[in-house]
């Protein structure tokens, strides 16, 4: 059967996460439901990253085999018409669409991944970017917490940065880069590596806001970093910062 | 009384407009109903533009008569507090307060403003701009909108590009400038002026759409500003790729 290879933008704030499950609609359930009606078959659709509740995609990507043959861009709208259908409001995006060879999967060829950390570093509410980006109050030292983050760069136990719940066999991850940036009112964490554990990033976000608030030296980093232990980590940043910007393949 | 003025940013989406009216939610009667909730007193809110239902604000002004005086910073955040409970989510935020003198008039005080509309030009649907930007699937030639833009620019009889409904004594205005820019997928078009006629950015920006697909060449757009006749616009943008950006005061 063809595979055919997907890039996906959504609005994680509609959905329970990435994972069909069954309290509540998921991201994966919505395409699945999509191509099921399109197709009549019951495709499963594999994605590279488990986006958890809340957390947003510009550029997930997922692969699924269907029995016909399809010109890639007819598939792309057809399926985005058929996500159309079933909700009020687009929440989510079929990019672009092609056809792949039958070794490729999304998850498992993935060799790089990069998330993106949205805060808007304001007293004020967020009106535009509700549930799009964390608002945080207090003045953020960008420069301290880009200087911090370059320490968990590499190759680590990240127990400390991991939620109980992780299933990963080991917390030893290498994180090929952890960048702050500054832009005005806004500071994006971008985040690159070949796989990371449950809540890393948001865990990781979390304790850098310590640092930016002052309140965590580079050495408290460190030191939460060496621990190795869950209790050690910053309180975890809320799902709605967070963008699994794009996966990479060799 | 002291005279307080608001930088505002809103969700327009969640609206019928800036302007108060008897048949659903407005931004003014929602600020208006938070200071008085606030204060105890009946203030009215006048605002430098009145946007239409569906048109968001990064930077609105507004101005207010308060019998108290309040520091600045106090005044927001207690505004905000009622702002939001009243609503589910955050669709006003109150940016900055400050104390004005009793001759300052957030409308007639007004020396430019600033409108920004954003298109994003691709074939898929937008997830995480929906009701933020303009969808325009044909791919638009932003130098050639750019270029006919510039042909708006200076003091000319807008007749062509204001709503029926307008209720200007002249249709004569002064445009400062009118850009277009493309980043990427997204086409940004700024407009600015001492004052605007009732939807005349997004009559320009229909017909700049026009230039950019193909449909009109830049002399079919001077030839539409010369007829001096509503009938010669091409269809008018909508609402949601409109914010008003920015109001100067001398």
């Amino acid at each position: 059967m063809p595979r055919y290879r997907f890039l996906i933008e959504y609005d994680g704030s509609e959905f329970y996460g990435w994972q069909r499950q069954p309290h509540g609609p998921s991201v994966q359930a919505a395409i699945e439901d999509a191509l099921a009606r399109l197709t009549g078959e019951q495709p499963v659709v594999i994605g590279a990253g488990r986006t958890d509740s809340g957390v947003h995609a510009l550029g997930q990507v997922a692969h699924a085999d269907l029995s016909k043959i399809w010109t890639a861009n007819r598939l792309r709208d057809a399926l985005n018409a058929h996500l159309r259908e079933t909700s009020r409001e687009t929440s989510i995006s079929i990019l672009l669409v092609d056809a792949v060879e039958t070794g490729f999967h999304a998850r498992f060829s993935a060799s790089e991944r990069h998330y993106l950390y949205r805060i808007v570093n304001r007293r004020a509410p967020l009106a535009l970017e509700n549930r799009r980006a964390w608002q945080v109050m207090r003045r953020l030292d960008s420069d301290a917490m880009a200087s911090a983050a370059r320490c968990l760069v590499g190759t680590h136990d990240f127990t400390t940065f991991r939620s109980t719940e992780c299933q990963a066999p080991s917390a030893v991850k290498t994180l090929n880069s952890l960048d702050v940036l500054r832009h005005g009112e806004t500071v994006e964490i971008t985040a690159r590596a070949r796989s990371f554990l449950h809540n890393q990033v948001r865990s990781m976000v979390g304790s850098l806001k310590l640092v930016g608030e002052g309140k965590w030296s580079e050495n408290d980093l460190l030191a939460a970093l060496a621990a190795q232990d869950r209790a050690a980590c910053g309180p975890v940043a809320p799902p709605w910062g967070l963008y699994l910007a794009a996966v990479r393949y060799d």
